[in-house]
């Protein structure tokens, strides 16, 4: 019984250190030095390389590194699997403090006065009026999200797949519900996860159902917007401004029309970036449920996709 | 018994009529239209010219349409009469709202993003560790700034002329204990008012005094700051950043190097606005205490010019 860890690309000397000290006995080696991959029973996976996973004969259940499953399901060999993901409380306050942030920003329209000033012009106004705002998806980060800026006074509208309840939240379910969940929003917040269902839900037709002038902040995943559409809701003025953490492809390539764009504000996925500590401490937790057959915590549905 | 309104530049109708009803037996001109200039016992002022307060010779006290009155005292042939200010909880509910902006801005690295951004440059980043903030002018203003961001987890230290109380808060008060008030302060808030003894203290001395690499907002007055000198420690990195929403010359002039600082934000005088419902319930306040002979509501002390 062992532990792999199939994270290319990034240092793991300290994750392996810490994981070590939670469990002692336990072997944990870094994909591609694993000595005997059929004692491999439990693996930690973020961007895997197709077919690693696959090589492990023995593995009884995964655990992703990331609060995001995406990345780790579209790799067409996995074994079907018991996957658990991150939760992480820190995270969400990690979230809602970019969040918070890029609110003031919009509102206190720092996006029209820094333009503004690269044409030296002094244009006093006052804060954008913004009232309602829409959270796409009421998730572990969703449910956080809506009930913070309903604090803050705003009226929120919430969207899942299946019905919800939300202490002050108008909740909405459903492709059925999506029109009547967006139409009046003055801002938008996308926290849905990627899915076959997601993918490309922000395209031409989910823009056409918004308040002209809204603003989308895409703190999820890039694939979940349609970019042409995206770009041409911008240059019609149907969306005032959009405010991306993340792309379809990151790092964004130089050449990409949204670096340049006067209405896109990007920031490089650093809304929310997991705590090494809570991840240890899941990780943990879930191999030693998987040794003695217990279910996972944080386990996602592999039918849905999240 | 009259108000005169002398408010150049400014359309005043609403504000008239509004006071109108307040007082609907007082007669309120228009400044120059006053039909009878000794009638006049009360005036609201804003950016008056030099000697039009001097040229009603029965006035009994003089209201600021404003939160501050250093534009006002600068007529140097002004009446000496009691001369009160507007004091509004919307206005610091306002500037509260902007301060948490700007600092979610420079927190989350905003500044930093739109840089790279320009560049087309993908280089995450984590969070800035701001820990210490020093509220410079612990008046209506400065104090509710201090406990807004002692209350976000910040620790506060505040500098006023003389000494205060705060709960929480580290006070300091008159010039010598500027360092140690200043020193340790990773953001910088000026909230000081405009006086003879404020006027560019913000200077090359005051810059030395600070860590290195700290981060200033001014939503005070612009001459408080000696533009030089914020330029050169921006320069040599001193000051990381400058958020600036007043200046010595508004509108700030085309011309202006600050328009053009990579590391200076501006926005044009709008983090708090007085509204008209605080200022036309004040006035008339004023009004009737003047006509009674009481002390002015929000008085200032014209000795010290705040
Ligand atoms: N930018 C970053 O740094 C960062 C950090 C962390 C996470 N993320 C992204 O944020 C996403 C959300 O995280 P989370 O932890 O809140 O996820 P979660 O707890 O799994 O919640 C997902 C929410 O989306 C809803 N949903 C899923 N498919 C849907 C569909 N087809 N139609 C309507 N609603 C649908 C779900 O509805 P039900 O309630 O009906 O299930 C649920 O409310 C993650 O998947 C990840 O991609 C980004
Ligand atoms: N940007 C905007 O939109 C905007 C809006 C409103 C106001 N303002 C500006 O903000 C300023 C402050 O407003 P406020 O209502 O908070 O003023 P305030 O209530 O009069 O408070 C002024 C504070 O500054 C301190 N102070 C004055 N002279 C000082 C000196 N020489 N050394 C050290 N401390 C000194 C005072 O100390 P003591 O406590 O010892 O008296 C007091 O704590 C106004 O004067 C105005 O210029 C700007």
């Amino acid at each position: 019984m062992s532990i792999a860890l199939i994270i290319p690309d990034r240092k793991l000397d300290d994750l392996q250190q810490r994981l070590q000290q939670a469990l002692p006995t336990t072997p944990i080696e870094i994909w591609p030095d694993i000595a005997k991959p059929e004692h491999v029973t439990f693996a930690v996976v973020w961007k895997q390389p197709t077919g690693s996973v696959a090589s492990l004969p023995n593995l009884k259940a995964l655990q992703s590194f990331g609060a995001g499953v995406d990345g780790i399901l579209s790799d067409a060999s996995l074994p079907r699997l018991p996957l658990a993901r991150i939760v992480d409380p820190a995270l969400t306050e990690a979230m809602l403090s970019y969040l918070a942030g890029i609110e003031a920003y919009y509102r206190l329209r720092l996006d029209l006065f820094q333009q503004q000033q690269q044409q030296a012009l002094w244009r006093p106004k006052s804060p954008r009026r913004l009232s309602t705002l829409c959270v796409l998806g009421l998730g572990e980060l969703g449910t956080a999200t809506a009930l913070h800026f309903k604090a803050q006074g705003y009226q929120v509208n919430g969207w899942s797949r299946r019905p919800q309840q939300l202490a002050g939240v108008h909740c909405f379910a459903g492709t059925e519900q999506l029109a009547a969940a967006v139409g009046s929003a003055d801002l938008l917040i996308c926290l849905l996860p990627l899915t076959a269902q997601t993918e490309n839900l922000l395209n031409a037709d989910f823009f056409a159902m918004l308040k002209p002038g809204a603003i989308l902040i895409n703190v999820a995943r890039g694939a979940i917007v349609d970019e042409q559409a995206l770009l041409a809701a911008l240059d019609s003025g149907q969306l005032a401004a959009a405010c991306l953490d993340v792309f379809r492809q990151e790092p964004l390539v130089a050449e990409h029309a949204f670096w340049r764009h006067p209405a896109i504000m990007i920031t490089p996925h650093i809304s929310a970036v997991t705590k090494v500590e809570t991840v240890v401490a899941q990780i943990a937790e879930n191999y030693q449920r998987s040794c003695q057959g217990q279910s996972l915590v944080n386990e996602v549905d592999l039918q849905q996709g999240y």
